[in-house]
C-alpha cells in the first residue's frame, strides 16, 4: 500500500451549512450530487452527509446516538480514502489489510460510479476506504485531481 | 486560509497495536515521544495517543464514553492539521474561522516544542489544528516534509 491519502471526507449533518463555513476559509470547491469536494493540494476535502457517508462504509451505527457500527466501534464521521490504479490493487490492499486485522465493513464491490471500492477499520475504529476511481486522475505521485464536473 | 492538510492524526488507544497495524500495510514511520509520525506525500498521517490528543485539543468529552466536549460536539478521534508560516498566519485563520462560526476549543498559545497553535471545531464537530511548527519544513506548495527526528 503506497503512503498517501487521496480523500479525506467528513460526515456533516447539514451539507449547506459545511460548505457555507467552509466556503468562508476560503475552501472553495465543485458540488455534485450533495457532495463536496475541494481540491487540496494532491488531495481532496470531501463533504456529504453523515448518514450516507455511514451507510456507503457499511457502518450503520453511529456514536452520536450512542449505538456502534460493524466490529463494535462506532463511527468517527471521518473517512480518508486511498485511490488506486485498478480492482486487483483494491483487492490487493484488502488482503493485506484484513491480514493485519481490519475489520471489513464493507467488501470491494462496483460502484454506482464505475468503480470499484471497500471499506474497512484499523484498530481504533478510523474508516478507510480503498478505491479504484476511473473518472478521478491518479498521477505518478500518487496526487489526485479532482476532475471538472461541469464539463465530464 | 490556503486549501491544505498538513498532518491527519488519527487518536490511538494502543500506540503499539496501532503502529504494528500500519507497518504491517506499509506505512512506516518515525516515533518520537510517543507519537508516530508517517510521511505520506505532502503531508503526515500521524498516530498519537486518543487522550492525549483531547486534551491537547482542548477536548475533554469523547463520545466513546457518551460524554460530550466543547461546543457541546463530541471528539471524532481525528485531527487535521493545517500548518503555517508564522505566528500571525495562526492568528489569521483563527479568526475567519471564528467569523465563520467556528467552535475555538483551544486558542491559539505556544507548544512545547516552540511552535504556535491553537484548535476550533467545524460545524460538525471536526476539529482543526492551525499551526506554525518551526521545526516543519513547509515547502512553496504547502507539502510537509517530515524531519529526521534521529538528526534534530
Amino acid at each position: 500500500m503506497e503512503r498517501r491519502v487521496s480523500l479525506i471526507t467528513l460526515g456533516v449533518a447539514d451539507l449547506k451549512r459545511a460548505r457555507s463555513f467552509y466556503e468562508q476559509l476560503d475552501w472553495v470547491g465543485q458540488e455534485i450530487e450533495e457532495t463536496i469536494f475541494i481540491q487540496a493540494g494532491g488531495l481532496a476535502l470531501v463533504l456529504w452527509g453523515r448518514d450516507k457517508l455511514a451507510l456507503d462504509a457499511g457502518l450503520t451505527g453511529d456514536r452520536s446516538d450512542g449505538s456502534t457500527g460493524a466490529g463494535g466501534v462506532g463511527f468517527s464521521g471521518v473517512v480518508l480514502a486511498h485511490n488506486v490504479r485498478s480492482e486487483a490493487e483494491v483487492d490487493a490492499v484488502f488482503a493485506t489489510a484484513a491480514a493485519a486485522g481490519a475489520t471489513v465493513t464493507k467488501s470491494p464491490t462496483q460502484t454506482f460510479y464505475g468503480g470499484y471500492a471497500g471499506y474497512f477499520l484499523d484498530p481504533d475504529g478510523h474508516a478507510w476506504e480503498i478505491a479504484y476511481k476511473p473518472g478521478f486522475a491518479l498521477a505518478a505521485d500518487g496526487s489526485i485531481t479532482i476532475p471538472d464536473f461541469t464539463t465530464t
